[in-house]
């Protein structure tokens, strides 16, 4: 049985949980490596995988005897079956955050469950610390990333269509050794770029536009995420105060995040920082990275939590002038002991193209 | 107000119903055309939907004042707000195939519900008949991806990687119009082609291979789905002779669809034209299409469904032998009162690259 499945029967044994039904396809890859359609039973005595035909070849494909995963194609199982999976638990689990109110009612019938609770997201939460070979994943990820960004210095020119940037990423990332994107590119150029989530239209890009590129690939499954403001032709006066402004509070963060730093506090000394100069705040200021693109730990200014060694997080501060312009400057950060290492090294200076 | 939101408003009058929380996103875009993270709350007496910060632009850009709905920020509502959304509502509706169940519950206090109800696929059911722009966008996207068949036709050669192609198929949709894709696409040859949900894999393109092609893509949000087998080099006789059977059956179903056919015969009817030939029958033989790349009509040998005129449905038989090879072939159909109109349109011939 691998690491991560006996972590996960150990954590149940101390919820008194005899069984667990794991819905998240994230959470199911996590634990198994799985990329396909189906759900995760551990019971007493199992770990099973149910699926159906379109999956079941690739699944014994992508497992080995050391896994100790039972693959069952769903077409086989009876009734019969479904209730002898949990006879004898007590208690067993499920992802509330996942599982939809009819397949919770479907599954406690279809599996006579006595007692089907709540595990407020205990692999989610697992999920936060890295492991080497995830670290490595995510690094390559970003690497990949600064290169595409490297590139679209020289590529990216005025009279270009935001969309045709977003297809030129996407085309930079597929052709060097990424297996996806990890979100849908954003491209925001002038006005577009107020919009902190803007979809690439075919807005050409103008001289003194700020352009606005949040973009991340994946590797192996694993996310990069970065976002660089850059210039077109040259550097309106008006933004390059917003830039200076975004850049600074960026900086600042990485320069005091490491572990056992508490982003509440991170998060409010942030907020200040634009109530001093005016600005409104419009999304919190990181995430944690890693399967998922948006993952624990969420930042927010209301709920402590203390930075660990191994997570992977987001430090992306943004100023967004409604129906003007905005700024934002992104990188993906490595949590070390005693710093943060930035996963994502791309150029921070002023970059005109 | 929109005349989806009418329709809506009449369907939840009939149910007893005096409101709903509509919390699927594809729902959320077929009534009000909003492309945003965000709830969908019909009360009484307005249409309101519940964004944040990140949205709040972009959404009122979607918005006219004929749409009727109010647009609010979430963290402008209060304790109170919550409670007076469905102040004297008996019944109000939600979406039991899509909430999860911490969302139901959070969702039940806070907007303190007296009878939380599940309203079983209401919009998808309606999503099921299309109207003409919607028709429009998916013929478009269908007519893209024949475009694209076309050029593959030169453009695939033995010595290429599955990957390779996929990321070229990617290119093509979005420098031709597409807005996307419509879902990953596949690129399966060989061996891998018996897999019917294959990841294109770095594997080069051999002589004899057959090569499944699955892809689609997205006019402002509607898809195409289409596959093609085509033929690497030269056409191995025991592939041949499945092709030539996945061939006749897809034309079949073709020739018999129309308005009042029940999926349910159609389907058994292949389901015995597999068994008489020893194949396995490994996935359904279609679905319908629409906003979603799968959604109602779902085909299956058990459950009465009569087809009716302007819905988008899927034929798509496959065969596939297991560590050998596969074939599949799928258009994309347009119901009508007394035929199927192919949207897709590539050739069906051997075509061999």
């Amino acid at each position: 049985m691998n690491e991560k499945i006996k972590w996960l029967r150990n954590k149940l044994l101390g919820l008194n949980m005899q069984g667990i039904i794991i819905t998240n396809p994230v959470n199911i890859r996590y634990l198994t490596n799985i990329d396909a359609e189906g759900i995760f039973v551990v019971n007493r005595k199992e770990n099973i995988f149910i699926t159906d035909s379109r999956y079941i070849e690739h699944v014994n494909a992508t497992l080995t005897l050391d896994d100790g995963i039972v693959v069952i194609n769903i077409k086989d199982l009876t009734l019969e079956d479904y209730e002898n999976f949990f006879i004898f638990c007590e208690n067993v689990g499920f992802e509330e955050t996942n599982l939809t109110y009819a397949k919770y009612k479907e599954y406690m019938h279809k599996f006579k469950i006595n007692n089907f609770e709540e595990t407020e997201g205990i692999i989610e939460k697992q999920r936060m610390i890295k492991e080497p070979n995830e670290i490595a994943y995510i690094t390559k990820a970003c690497q990949i990333t600064d290169e595409c960004f490297d590139y679209l210095k020289s590529y990216v020119k005025v009279g270009m269509s935001e969309k045709q940037v977003a297809n030129e990423i996407e085309s930079f990332f597929m052709s060097h050794g990424a297996e996806n994107l990890a979100f849908d590119t954003i491209v925001a150029s002038g006005k577009n770029s107020s919009m902190p989530h803007a979809v690439p239209t075919d807005k050409l890009i103008e001289p003194g536009d700020p352009i606005t590129i949040d973009m991340g690939c994946k590797v192996n499954g694993y996310c990069s995420d970065m976002t660089r403001t850059v210039f077109a032709d040259f550097i309106p006066p008006e933004i390059k105060e917003v830039y200076d402004f975004v850049l600074r509070n960026q900086l600042h963060v990485i320069d005091i995040l490491k572990e056992g730093v508490n982003v509440k506090n991170i998060s409010k000394m942030i907020d200040n920082n634009y109530q001093l100069a005016g600005y409104e705040v419009m999304h919190s200021l990181g995430h944690g990275v890693g399967l998922d693109i948006h993952e624990y730990p969420f930042f927010g200014n209301k709920v402590d939590f203390l930075l660990k060694e191994h997570m992977v997080i987001t430090d992306e501060p943004g100023v967004y002038i409604p129906n003007k312009f905005g700024v934002r400057i992104e990188d993906t950060l490595l949590v070390n002991k005693y710093s943060v290492t930035p996963l994502t090294k791309s150029d921070k200076n002023y970059v005109v193209v």
